[in-house]
């Protein structure tokens, strides 16, 4: 054997004896999983046992990524460890999960990041559909984007909540932003032609309404796709695409992050039938209706501020058009069986003509 | 806290510990990997050091299966260790892949199976961009079907091997089965609608002529929109689609596995510029030119029969319409740095016109 053969025969032997360990372990975990839903299963009674806890998987997930010390990045071996508990809970029940499809989405893409891939993903045409088989019982959970413009009409995910009876368990985040490319130039001048997707298109029109009104705009199949037709097509064309495609095809990055503030569909909900416990990072939403009159909102806004409550969103749903009534749907920090959220619940409660709790969550990890 | 709290604490505290010890060996891991790629650039001078062994993986993989005792099952441990090695390697060098898309089809399945979740893969529209994208370096890899209907005619992969100089470096074989699903009968009496999508269409149409000539064929997004529209539209529908949306949607199968044989768009090459060291079972691909003379394959078979060497495919392709030659596609098992396979390559040699070597390669193992 050369020198470089013995070096690397060592090495792989060293691996090989790392990859034993780690398997004896990931069989010893499933082991563990497997006690953990016989447990539940003894003390349920008549009750269907829960075995997924988004709160148990976010502390895991967040106690992963607070000890890596590399040389993996943390949200590498984060992902892994989303795996191993996917794995690790398919063998006790499968997990059912329907999405807004079609197939090759990114809510599929959201679906599969917050499950891993051992959960059985079912595509829905669109989210009332998605809610149904949730309510029904037919999927465990369901995966939803906030805002949705694939069905035409952007329906408002939130409305949903006022029809069926289900929880937010969980959100996803997926960080896509889009960025101008240019093969040739730098700069924004003389732009006549721009590729982009579909999906692209309806994410950043805002932008390309207001810089680019008049340059003709190209569908096409993939933001990959796009970006070689503008090298192809030259000085002219750009593509609108991500980070990881400019770096792929080596184009120069000419306008940044240009996805419209709008539209949130980078985030994505998770519905379930399941309260969820405290995670240590949560968050809770909520849906209110209050008397349309001046200053109802400032009033409720008062509560958080004077609790010192983050708010992380809020946002102005419609009402029924005969309707005397403002209905708000507000994001805040905090999970409600704390003693501390429950006090504003309550306040806020005198305030209104309806509050709903949608549900507290653990804050995305990945 | 009750027995119940008691008894899921040391359970849960059990699986940290394991998690601790899971995600100190897989940073070891990665050490190892860092180790492997510092040696490999240290001898390898000028040119550029290779990665990527496919061979190594195939091993480490069966090792995986072959010792594991569960619980958890053995392809889903492998999987899992795909992830791994797919993590440790991006550390070095993120791979590029391209694949036959649209995003979200088979192929991106296929190539996510691969080469696991780290590796960057790129759509492209045709077989004929993925091999071009490979031999200019734009691309480590690419992933084509077999035999893809997708791009309106059948363009055959194999063919693109005579105008590129790429090898074949791996396999990947996705099972997908498709059934004749329904939900209110059994047997395949009365049936006057199938619900099925385009994809499905093309991979079991010659079935559907021989059996269901006059029911009404009506394409849906996915297989599993088939299923709901089946069970809709009552006894006289049927879905096409595969044992988990049977399984999901509760419909007896009432005819199995009815993929034409002719179609193999189940299984992928991985094509790349890279020879494949021998892993212990794999397979070489040849595409040989003979004489266009009675008996000809017969007499090309005969060097494998009696050198007792299992042919695991074999196809006649296409030669130029005024060539007075064959052309076959012949898949054995075997690999041609294997003395016993390069006496069959040599007397092979002896019969044909033109014998190209397309690659061994491991046999599929997951």
């Amino acid at each position: 054997m050369s020198d470089q053969e013995t070096e690397l025969k060592l090495l792989r032997d060293q691996i090989d004896s790392i990859d034993q360990q780690i398997h004896a372990l990931l069989n010893d975990r499933a082991r563990c999983a497997q006690s953990v839903a016989e447990v539940k299963e003894r003390y349920q009674g008549d009750r269907e046992a829960v075995f997924y806890r988004p709160e148990r998987e976010a502390q895991v997930l967040r106690r992963v990524m607070q000890r890596n010390d590399g040389p993996l990045a943390d949200h590498e071996v984060a992902r892994l460890f989303r795996e191993i508990m996917s794995v690790c809970l398919a063998l006790e029940k499968p997990m059912h999960v329907a999405f807004l499809g079609p197939e090759g989405t990114f809510t599929q893409q959201a679906a599969s990041k917050h499950f891993g891939h051992s959960a059985h993903c079912i595509p829905f045409s669109t989210n009332d559909e998605v809610f149904r088989e949730v309510e029904s019982g037919g999927a465990h959970y369901g995966v939803v984007p906030i805002e949705s413009s694939s069905e035409g009409v952007v329906t408002h995910t939130l409305d949903l909540f006022k029809r069926f009876n289900l929880k937010i368990c969980g959100e996803v985040e997926l960080r896509i932003h889009h960025h101008v490319l240019r093969a040739a130039e730098e700069g924004l001048d003389n732009i006549t032609r721009i590729y982009l997707p579909q999906q692209t298109l309806s994410q950043c029109r805002s932008w390309l309404d207001t810089h680019f009104l008049s340059a003709e705009r190209i569908l096409v199949s993939s933001n990959a796709e796009a970006a070689r037709m503008a090298i192809q097509h030259g000085a002219e064309a750009v593509a609108i695409a991500s980070d990881l495609v400019a770096d792929l095809y080596q184009l120069n990055i000419v306008a940044r992050n240009i996805d419209d503030q709008s539209d949130n569909s980078t985030r994505y909900l998770i519905i379930g039938d399941q309260e969820v416990g405290e995670s240590g990072h949560d968050k809770t939403s909520i849906l209110v209706t209050v008397p349309d009159k001046a200053g109802a909102l400032y009033e409720l806004l008062q509560h958080f501020h004077q609790h010192k409550i983050s708010l992380t969103g809020i946002e102005t749903r419609p009402a029924s058009p005969e309707s005397p009534h403002s209905v708000f749907y507000i994001d805040f920090e905090g999970h409600a069986a704390n003693q501390h959220i429950q006090n504003v619940l309550q306040e806020l409660q005198s305030d209104t003509v309806e509050l709903k709790l949608l549900g507290s969550y653990p804050v995305a990890v990945l």
